[in-house]
């Protein structure tokens, strides 16, 4: 399936070196230079040492909008590139650089698709440095997180929505240098990731994209600056590739909504899609909502889109379309019915404040650092059970031993290793502080 | 003989995507981790990806002077350090960075012993992108270029000079690492340069080290600063190393002397010997001479080291010495005495002037790329008869159609491909420029 990038004209390959001294010294690499570059790693030719140090290179000296968009397109169709065209209904998708205790593509998915939007979405490598959708929808028995690339289109079709481990088949240079870049500190350089993203999502055959930039201590993203540049980078490249694009940049200096863990977030997954739960997940539910569904065309204006979205949640379809979903993936729909059904664990206990104060900081990193440790198995799964929920959020006060979390947990020894984390993430001041900003800045 | 390097308190291991961050980010490694990545890399344990992510990231962030001092001395110590304790005599070492048309070491080495100053030199990976030493010394009949360490130092011992291949025992590391970095475009890093360097040299048995940094078109460094940079950080590494350092920064935008090849050179080196040859060679050779028997303490004013210099070349004695040296490994001398016997190209052509005016510049890089084309067999040896010889230096007077050089060829096609390369090595002004300065700056 995969196919030869290089066109037939007249092009003098150069040597690897020569392109990666052209990259250390700030050269802009020509279209059939990138071409060349992404099909030498297809075809295994270029060393992995050599790709590192390509990694390396653009990390210190950038590409252009240009290098960056080719980039992204060759990588695109290094792999199967999925036409949807036989399905009329608008096709956005939406990207998340991964955020502690997210859970708003668990419920705009179905949401998308019962305003009539088909979202293509494959669950990439990417997700995976936080507890991914997928991990949490293990909790639900049976579900299947595998369908091929048939399947996918047909569920898309009849369903509009997926939660599916990336096919192979999708993109396959970005797999084979993302796994690479995970290994040589070449992760943050925003024409890597811009390609990375672009080349996957638009390869599993959206037509626009959805992008939400999460800065701040829970994001591998820690300057907003950065972040902004990063939302600007893709939707700009993402344009030039001539998809829609729109991105929200925003804050990740806490964790989403009040749990972090697998079934206790599902559960608040489940709350969102009533039109329920905590407010900043509802928040952003309905602000990245609204940006899919006037991407689409579904809704015309902010007010439309706005009410669109209210009236999805509240009539339930939202609800009826995860339902759906889940059925059409294998799942035992009655825990969604009965959210009790979740596996519970076998002990909670409160992290108490150790001091009367406001909540000033809370490190997300660290929180999903103390969950990871409460959960993972030595199979590298998860414990459905386990996690934190009721966590106080920033400009909460607090009274000396009122908990600052509850921790479900199922092994002492392990709870005992996830406190050590869990107690460092927060710093208690006397003063009320500023509640950090949710949406810092829209990209379109 | 691979020496454990990791020491037995207390060191956690870090990942090495950590430490590739780290770095990326500016920082500075602690004495340990610097011994950790050298460890990892002698037990082939951290990816080759890894490594060249390492010397990328160490491209654009820099190494301090302890990073710098610790990673010499623990790639010097990845293998076997030569004891030359046993020999009484000062053991001084010379290393240049290589340059087009360059004789010197083939004279200083035997007029460092005939002075009483050991010289134990091998001959690097590095020193071979242009014609090096050991490829001239193949012009004369049977000479050995390999010697086990054991005869290595039986030489030393009895002669005083070599002129062999590096051990692959000399700092294993090294060579991994170059071999990555002549791949990965990461040869022209001052720490990188540095440490290789100073743990090849000096783990051959070196008290003090003559450095010769050239900068200019036939130099891998193209620009003076950076050359008085990389001899700053050989010397203050070096000092720091505990051994005796001084360079100096000399002009490379020409070749040096009036010829380029392999016989042509050995010819010009033996004219040196005879305090003979041309001018620029006579006074690199001088200069570099007085830095080595001042450094090994054999002279101690510039007024004796200059006429140790001169006598040694005068008297015979270092023309004796080369002699010796060529018998210890087997080659004819009676060229030596009779350079006549070399052999000669069936053919002689000039490179005709094609206006009159005076030599403006010459790149002696591509003088080097068409020697190289003239020279080089299919089995990557170069054919010993064939160069370029009466090469007029810039600043000199030409007649239209007069010669530039005399190119001395055997094969009709290869001659027209050098030719390429040699005429556009050449720009004819109607003013005399000033000549570049030999020496631009000696640091001690």
């Amino acid at each position: 399936m995969r196919k030869k990038i290089i066109s037939a004209r007249k092009f003098i390959k150069p040597s690897y070196s020569y392109l990666l001294e052209k990259k250390r010294d700030g050269g802009e690499f020509s279209d059939e230079e990138i071409r060349y570059i992404v099909d030498s790693i297809l075809d295994e030719e270029m060393p992995e040492y050599q790709q590192a140090a390509f990694a390396m290179a653009v990390y210190f000296q950038g590409m252009s909008a240009q290098e960056t968009a080719v980039f992204a397109e060759e990588m695109m169709l290094s792999g199967e590139v999925i036409d949807l065209t036989r399905i009329t209904r608008p096709k956005i998708d939406k990207y998340s650089t991964g955020g502690v205790g997210d859970k708003t593509t668990l419920v705009l998915a179905p949401l998308a698709a019962a305003a009539g939007v088909v979202m293509p979405t494959m669950n990439g490598v990417d997700e995976e440095h936080v507890i991914s959708n997928l991990d949490k929808l293990s909790a639900i028995p049976k579900f299947n997180p595998v369908l091929d690339l048939k399947g996918f289109k047909a569920q898309l079709k009849k369903v509009g929505c997926t939660f599916i481990q990336q096919d192979e088949e999708i993109a396959p240079v970005d797999s084979i240098l993302y796994k690479m870049r995970l290994q040589t500190g070449t992760i943050p350089s925003l024409p890597l990731i811009t390609g990375s993203v672009l080349s996957r999502k638009l390869a599993e055959g959206a037509e626009g994209l959805v992008i939400d930039v999460k800065w701040g201590n829970g994001s591998f993203i820690k300057d907003v600056e950065q972040a902004k540049q990063l939302a600007r980078s893709i939707t700009r490249v993402g344009r030039s590739m001539k998809r829609r694009c729109v991105a929200l940049v925003t804050d990740m200096n806490q964790p989403l909504g009040d749990t972090v863990g697998t079934a206790l977030e599902l559960k608040e997954a489940i709350d969102l899609l009533k039109g329920e739960g905590p407010e900043d997940l509802q928040e952003l539910v309905l602000k990245l909502g609204m940006e899919i569904v006037r991407l689409a065309g579904v809704a015309g204006s902010t007010l439309s889109a706005k009410q669109t979205v209210q009236r999805h949640l509240k009539d339930g379809s939202a609800l009826e379309k995860f339902k759906e979903m889940v059925e059409a993936q294998g799942g035992d729909t009655s825990v969604i019915d009965d959210p009790d059904k979740f596996p519970t664990a076998k002990h909670i206990r409160k992290l108490p404040a150790p001091k009367r104060g406001y909540v000033h900081t809370i490190n997300a990193g660290l929180i999903a650092e103390g969950v990871a440790k409460l959960a993972k198995k030595k199979n590298g799964k998860y414990d459905p059970a386990v996690g934190v929920s009721e966590i106080k959020k920033v400009g909460t006060q607090v009274k000396q031993g009122e908990p600052l979390m509850m921790i479900h947990y199922n092994d002492e020894a392990k709870m005992e290793e996830a406190l050590e984390f869990l107690k460092t993430a927060y710093r208690l001041a006397p003063k009320r502080p500023n509640p950090p900003e949710l949406i810092v800045e829209r990209v379109a």
